[in-house]
């Protein structure tokens, strides 16, 4: 394959003869220079090519072959610079019409022009760092021995009983519509009612429970009309599932997972951090490497809601009560003001947490974790499954939930039952997080959301 | 994290203290010896336990944890087993209803446990491999500089004008019928009619005209009902597209990628194709490595139909005729018979290929390409993409394809239009391929298809 500016840029400036090729980002005329930066996208920075004409044809956006010597570059930004010597414009970019012209443009604009946003320096650092944390994680979970597994997209039940969901079929609606008769799923393709998943979790114990340790990483969906900055209709999930594993190592890897993300990312992505760092949010860098360095506290959450009441009333919007759901506001506060630090928030109410979590001794909670960071508030959810047949049957009853739907997964506490823990993790929330944009919709490629799936 | 048991084998004998935490596959009694075969699924060897007493409450599938030395093994197969010295059963598994007993099940009988069918040799040996090679997809792009990214699952456009889609939607169907009026797709969730994607593709497209290599990993879908052992309606696939790349890049690309795969496999996973080899399919090893030794013929369409021509008339159910699709077993005689090794055919007749392959100067044939092994036929299939507005616009046209619902495909050719070629592997095909499963349904956590969307 032809060489990256990428690797151009990290030759020795010794006249070396290369062609360099890609887009135009910018092009600034002298009286007899012309400075041309180009971009291919292998990294943050392009390659200045200085040619000793002016190049009146050329514009932002095109696509160019331009061949010449690798010389020292006078610029303090980069080593090398490209002493053109032949330029071939292979694709133009009209100005008139060509909407990435060189002024910023807002995010919400280059939403609407999503499948040329990537061309731009932010966009296409989203995409770089996106890429690589997503092989960070492969990396991490091949290293210590986990398998990964894609479980179905396509679903007749449903993980946690809640959430909205999308449905998928077959069935002709126009011609349904016209029938006046209700839908008979025994026609629909799968012969019943299916459904996008909203977690690979149940699946996934499935498989911990023969290959010890696994994950997913894949799409998952929720069909909640809510229009934020923090929600997609459509979001990737990684959920690793291990067997032989109780809280205590679920809070290990959770811990030891995240600080491997962001350090690959600190090490991999540094120059693309840097810019976030500069022109996205202030202090990124400094906080990322917070958290690597930090021990995460691990808090239980009634120790949490007491620490929570301590805290002037003013504080918040809404008040922390025992048995409740923590708002976003409070998980902030503890992790911004309490601790100054990444927690571990441990047994949670059973009310408010799904029916697969372990009940502890008390009866009333359960053995889930959050995992919290500074900035962000939850950025994992997990916790220990119930592995004891009776107790997961009698929470499922309690909670309207039939156990003759979920006959699979009760089998797996009926043969060979073992403790078994797993935490999901949102890949869009950690792109956000790593990169401080602010908007979810501008952390992957073409977002879902409600009354948006252009491209 | 707990040793797994594929470690412990990895130890020296010498006498270490060791754990084992895993599931009974097999138990043998004699007078005052029993003999306990572990699995944890993290190797195709379980670990050989040797009790000195019997255990009469101990049966196949319960969990256990084994407390002992470990001791240099008296088979030939394995280096170490343990000296047991306790045994805590940490879930029973009831000889009486426990589905999988030590006799050999039919792969249809697994496919209605799916939940559990990992815990078998085969089934465990898949997932290990599935695991391997998603890992190599993962290695070889990264190692290649090309950017992961995750193209849309749910989708308003249709990749190739072909193909029966599932629609996704919350409008209430209940509801619809009742109302006996037309579907209002302003009342769905995305204000308009949505389906599941069928390729990535056109998307990745977006994103190699600017960060120049790309590839998607993720599921695709689609609504054929056909009932084989080579289709499902789910499957994961890889697409990788490359900009400032002819056909040629892409078939050196193409060849370079399937030999990562078949390396990596054939190096991590040789106790798991060694077992294939003797289980599933005879000569599996030889036919993989031969692959992997071939340099890969390039051969045109015309020439294959030419070579198809010279051989009996017997050979075929279906006569090779220039313009039509080549069928399964023409391509498998071509690289069965003809070339005997894996061939590269390119430059297929417009008419039987997709609108956005590039034209070549003949204006009847395109600028594609289709790999096909021994064993399978085709893995692979890809293109140089038409890159020229005006030629683009022509061939939509001519195939009723309105232009007007691509604009944003058909911008990637008005602003700084490039040559670009990718191609896609059906991920659970190469699965099949390495490990010689004759159903797709085996090589697939929870397979889809019609009528099947259990779990």
């Amino acid at each position: 394959m032809k060489p990256l500016i990428k690797d151009i840029l990290a030759l020795p400036a010794a006249s070396q003869e290369v062609v360099v090729r890609g887009w135009v980002r910018t092009k600034r005329e002298l009286k007899n220079f012309t400075f041309v930066e180009v971009h291919d996208g292998s990294a943050l920075t392009g390659i200045q090519c200085t040619f000793e004409h002016t190049l009146p044809e050329l514009s932002t956006g095109a696509s160019v072959e331009i061949q010449g010597k690798l010389v020292p570059s006078p610029a303090a930004e980069q080593a090398v610079e490209l002493a053109a010597q032949s330029l071939r414009i292979i694709g133009k970019a009209d100005p008139a019409s060509y909407p990435l012209q060189k002024k910023r443009h807002s995010f919400e604009f280059l939403r609407e022009i999503a499948h040329l946003r990537a061309r731009t320096a932010t966009l296409g650092a989203v995409a770089r760092v996106r890429s690589r944390l997503a092989f960070a994680v492969h990396e991490f979970f091949h290293q210590q021995g986990f398998q990964y597994i894609q479980t179905p997209i396509i679903t007749t039940s449903d993980a946690e009983g809640a959430g909205a969901l999308f449905q998928v079929t077959t069935l002709d609606l126009e011609a349904l519509a016209r029938s006046a008769r209700a839908p008979d799923y025994q026609e629909d393709f799968f012969g019943k009612k299916s459904f996008l998943t909203v977690s690979g979790q149940l699946e996934a114990e499935t498989y911990a429970t023969a290959l010890t340790r696994v994950y997913t990483f894949g799409p998952t969906f929720r069909a909640e009309k809510s229009n934020t900055t923090r929600h997609l209709a459509e979001f990737w999930m990684i959920e690793p599932e291990l067997a032989f594993a109780n809280l205590h190592d679920n809070m290990c890897l959770a811990e030891n997972f995240l600080k491997f993300l962001l350090s690959t990312a600190l090490c991999d992505c540094e120059a693309d951090l840097r810019f976030f760092d500069a022109h996205i949010e202030k202090g990124l860098l400094d906080s990322l490497k917070s958290v690597l360095d930090s021990r995460f506290t691990h808090l239980s959450y009634t120790d949490a809601i007491n620490e929570l009441e301590k805290a002037s009333p003013e504080s918040f919007t809404c008040k922390p009560v025992w048995g409740c759901d923590l708002q976003s506001e409070h998980e902030r506060f503890l992790t911004e003001k309490v601790v100054r630090g990444p927690i571990i928030l441990t047994d949670y109410p059973k009310e408010i947490k799904a029916f697969y979590m372990k009940l502890n001794a008390d009866g009333e909670t359960v053995r889930a974790m959050d995992v919290l960071v500074p900035r962000l508030g939850e950025i994992i959810g997990g916790s220990q499954r119930e592995d004891n047949l009776r107790t997961l049957e009698s929470r499922m009853q309690e909670l309207g939930i039939n156990p003759q739907a979920y006959n699979w997964y009760l089998d797996l506490r009926r043969y060979g039952s073992v403790p078994h823990a797993g935490f999901g993790l949102g890949f869009e929330r950690l792109v956000q997080y790593v990169t401080g944009m602010t908007n979810i919709r501008d952390v992957i490629p073409y977002p879902r959301a409600v009354g948006q799936a252009e491209f």
